[in-house]
C-alpha cells in the first residue's frame, strides 16, 4: 500500500523561525479538554497498535493501521520503502544486514491553506525489539493489557504510546476549534531499534521542518544530550579439537570473554574521559559497551572454534563514528593472544548502528515553546531536561539537517525487557503537551 | 531397510573363554597378506564412507552402505531403531533430546557351523561430530580425499577408518582360507558423539560375546582407562533492559560466564584428586570441562536476559554420574550472586552422555591376544595401553556385560577439529593386527 505522492517539500530549517505566539487561557483550556475527551479512544487505539508485533522486518501491519489513521484525518499520504542503495552512501546510515524488502516508512502531513507558522515533524519509529522468552512475561506481550493505571506490552512505552500521542494531540487542536497555521509532517518510522535508517529515510527524501518532536518514553523530560551508538560483530576464530586435547587447544567461547574483556578497558577509559563531555561531566557510567547476544561452538564434546557476540558500544556527543570505529578496531588489532598465549585473532564487522549523538543547544525558540506547554499540562511543573546514554533518532534531524530536537515523552518502564509498560496518566499529560505546542509552535487560526 | 532377523542370542560372557590358539607363522602371513592385497579397496570403501555425511540423526545412508556391505559377505543381518523408552529405563542411557525416528543401529553376523571358539563383537560407531565452518577446512569435509597418506574427512578418523577396518580384517581371514570357529557379532552403531546408547540399545537387544575390539583412534594403542561423560545445559536467567540501564541491569551472559568459573573450581578440585584413581595418577589435567556451545540474548541493545552453555563433564572410572551430577548441582546451587552482588539462579538440564568411565583389567586373555597380533603388524613392536580422557562406548561393555573392551584403532589428527585425518599406514597395521586378533581370539578352521 505504497502512494505515488511526492512529499511535501520542506522550508530551509535554517530559515528564522517565526516566533511562537502565545495561546490564550481559554484556547489552551479547549485543547486540554480535548485530550481529556478523547483519551479513552486513544489509549484504545495505543492497544491496538502494540497488539501488532512489529518487530524488525514485521512492521507492515503496524504501518498499515497507521497509514490509515493518518489517511482519515485527511492527511497527503506518503509510504515509501528505504533503499540501502541510497542510505550506504550517507555517512550516518546504519549498516544494513537484512533484506529491506517492504520494510516502508509512513508519512502524514497537514499543510494549511497558507502556511504562516512555524513547521514541524511529530516523528515516531513503529519497530520494537525482540520480546524474548514469553514465558518470562506476567501476560503476552502482544495483548496490550491496562492493569493499575499502566499499558503493558512490547513497544507499549518504546515507543507505540508516542507516536499515538502525536496524532492524538493534533486531533486535540482540531477539537478544540482550531487549524495550525505551520506545516506538520506526521513521521512513523522503521529500523530506530537498529540502525537509525528510517528517520535517515525521511531526512533523504526531503522532509524538513523547524523543530522535531519525537515523544520516546523519557520520563516526562526533555532530552539535552545523548550518546552515539556503534553496533558491530566481534567473531573470534579458532582450532576445535576433541575435549581430550583440550588443553592444548583453544576455546573460542574462552577467548571471546577475553576479548570482552579487553574491550572493556576501552569502556573504562572512555568513562574516564567524561569530565571532557559537557553534559555528561556527572553522570554514573555514561559509556556502556552492552554484550548483547553471544553464539559460539557447534557440539557439547567439540572445543569451541568460534564465538560470535553482537556489542552495542556508546559515543560521546562530538566523537564521529568514524573515529570511534578506530579506537575499537585498534584495541581489537593490538588482542594477539589470550592470558595462556593461544594466539587470537578478532574480526569486527559493522552489523547497524553507526550513529553521533548530539547535543540540543540551550533556549532555543522550540525549547521555550515546549517548556510553556509542559508547565501548563503538568500543573506548573518546570520542563526538566536530562541526557540519556542511548541512541535517539533525533541525530538525524540535529547533525544533518540543523533542526532542533525535542525528544520528550512519557514515564515507562522496562523498555526493552519483560512487561515493559508506559504508564496512562503520563500519557495523557504528554499528550495534552504535545497539542499545547503544536498550537504554539506552528500557530494556530 | 529393517529386517525382521532376531538377533542371535550370545553366549553367557561370564563363562570360561576358550584359551586363544597361536597361528602358524605360515596362517599368520597368508593374512597379513590379504590385508595388503585388498588395502586399495579397503581405502575405497571407507572414502565412499566418508562421503556419506553421518551426522547426528542423519546417519541412515551411510547404514545402508555398511548394511549392503555386511550382507554382501554373507552376515546375517539385524537393523532396528533405538527405543527411547525402553533406554530410559537404563542407569548408563544419554538424555534423550532429539526423535529417534530412523536411528538404527546395524548388526552383521557370523556364525561358524560349529561354535568352538571365542566369540567376538566388533563394533564402531558410524555417527560423527559437526563439521563447523566448512570455510575453515582445506577441503570439502565430506570428499574424503588421500594427500600424503592421509585420508582426509569429518569421521575419517573417528571411526569410519575403524568402522570399515572390522569388515576388512574378517575379509583378510577369510581371504587366508581360513574360518572363524567363534561368533561374531559386526556392530555399526549410532549415538556414541552424544549419549553413547546406540552401543547400549545393541546390548539390550541382546548380543554379548567373549570380547569386544573397537577400532576408536588411539594412536596404534590400547585404552587401559577413560573418563566417563556427562553432557549438561547451565541455563541462566536474569531481568532485560536498555542498555541505558545497564549498571542496574543483570546480564545473563556475565553471569553465565561467572558460573563457568564457579564450575571451573569443582574442576580443579576433581583434578587434584587424581592421585586417588589409579591410571590417573601422572595424566596431565585429566578431568576437563569443556564449555562446547553458548548461546544468549535476542538483541544487540537489550541487556541479555537469558544465557544457555552447553558443558561437558569428566569423571573418574569409580563414579558413578549420579554421584558427579550431585556434586555439579550442589556447586551450581552454591552461586547464588555474582561478584557484583546480582542474584544468580542457574538451572542444570541433562542433555546426553551420563556415563561412567571405565577401566580395562590388565592381563586378560583378550588383551594377551592382541599383544600377539599387535607385535606381529607392527614389526615386533609391543602393544602400549594409554589413558584417555574421553567417553568410549567401551563402558557399555566392561559396565554392563562384563565383557573386556579393546579400545585399540589407528593413529588420526584433528577428530572433532577442521582437516580430519587418518594415517593410511597405521589403518593398514591395525588392520593386520585385527585380522590376526581374529583368526587367534575366535580361532580359526
Amino acid at each position: 500500500m505504497t502512494t505515488p505522492t511526492t512529499p511535501t517539500a520542506g522550508t530551509n530549517p535554517s530559515a528564522a523561525t517565526t516566533p511562537a505566539s502565545p495561546l490564550t487561557d481559554e484556547q489552551r483550556q479547549r485543547i486540554l479538554d480535548a485530550v481529556d475527551a478523547a483519551f479513552d479512544r486513544q489509549i484504545a487505539f495505543t492497544q491496538e497498535l502494540v497488539r501488532h508485533p512489529s518487530l524488525r522486518a514485521n512492521e507492515s501491519s503496524a504501518q498499515d493501521l497507521l497509514y490509515g489513521a493518518m489517511a482519515g484525518r485527511g492527511l497527503t499520504m506518503d509510504r515509501w520503502q528505504l533503499d540501502p542503495v541510497e542510505l550506504a552512501a550517507h555517512p550516518g546510515a546504519g549498516a544494513v544486514e537484512i533484506s529491506y524488502d517492504g520494510l516502508e516508512n509512513v508519512v502524514g502531513t497537514f499543510a494549511p491553506q497558507e502556511e504562516r507558522g512555524n513547521s514541524l515533524i511529530l516523528n515516531g519509529h513503529i519497530d520494537v525489539v525482540p520480546e524474548g522468552p514469553e514465558s518470562q512475561w506476567a501476560r503476552s506481550p502482544w495483548d496490550a493489557t491496562v492493569r493499575d493505571g499502566w499499558l503493558y506490552g512490547r513497544g507499549s512505552g518504546d515507543m507505540k504510546a508516542g507516536l499515538v500521542a502525536n496524532l492524538y494531540a493534533f486531533d486535540a487542536v482540531r477539537a478544540a476549534g482550531l487549524t495550525p497555521t505551520g506545516r506538520i509532517h506526521f513521521e512513523s518510522v522503521v529500523e530506530e531499534e537498529c540502525t537509525g535508517n528510517g528517520s535517515l529515510s525521511a531526512h533523504l527524501r526531503g522532509y524538513t521542518a523547524d523543530a522535531v518532536l519525537i515523544p520516546e518514553p523519557e520520563e516526562d523530560m526533555l532530552v539535552r544530550a545523548n550518546t552515539g551508538v556503534i553496533w558491530l560483530r566481534l567473531r573470534v576464530d579458532g582450532k576445535p579439537t576433541h575435549p581430550r586435547e583440550m588443553q592444548t587447544g583453544f576455546n573460542a567461547i574462552d577467548a571471546a570473554y577475553f576479548v570482552i574483556g579487553e574491550l572493556r578497558k576501552l569502556e573504562a577509559a572512555w568513562n574516564a574521559k567524561q569530565g571532557e563531555h559537557p553534559y555528561f561531566e556527572e553522570l554514573d557510567h555514561p559509556i556502556n559497551f552492552n554484550v548483547g547476544k553471544i553464539q559460539g561452538g557447534d557440539w557439547g564434546s567439540s572445543v569451541p572454534a568460534w564465538c560470535e557476540v553482537d556489542v552495542r558500544v556508546a559515543l560521546y556527543p562530538g566523537i564521529t563514528a568514524d573515529s570511534a570505529w578506530a579506537e575499537i578496531t585498534d584495541a581489537l588489532a593490538a588482542v594477539t593472544a589470550d592470558s595462556n598465549g593461544n594466539p587470537i585473532a578478532t574480526t569486527a564487522t559493522k552489523t547497524g548502528f553507526y550513529a553521533e549523538g548530539y547535543v540540543l543547544e540551550e533556549g532555543g525558540a522550540a525549547e521555550q515553546a515546549l517548556e510553556r506547554s509542559h508547565s501548563a499540562a503538568f500543573d506548573g511543573a518546570k520542563l526538566e531536561s536530562f541526557v540519556t546514554p542511548g541512541y535517539l533518532d533525533g541525530r538525524v534531524f540535529v547533525q544533518y539537517a540543523n533542526t532542533p530536537a525535542l525528544v520528550y515523552g512519557p514515564i515507562s518502564e522496562a523498555i526493552h525487557g519483560y512487561d515493559e509498560r508506559v504508564d496512562l496518566e503520563s500519557v495523557r499529560r504528554i499528550t495534552k503537551s504535545i497539542a499545547l505546542f503544536i498550537a504554539e509552535w506552528c500557530g494556530v487560526e
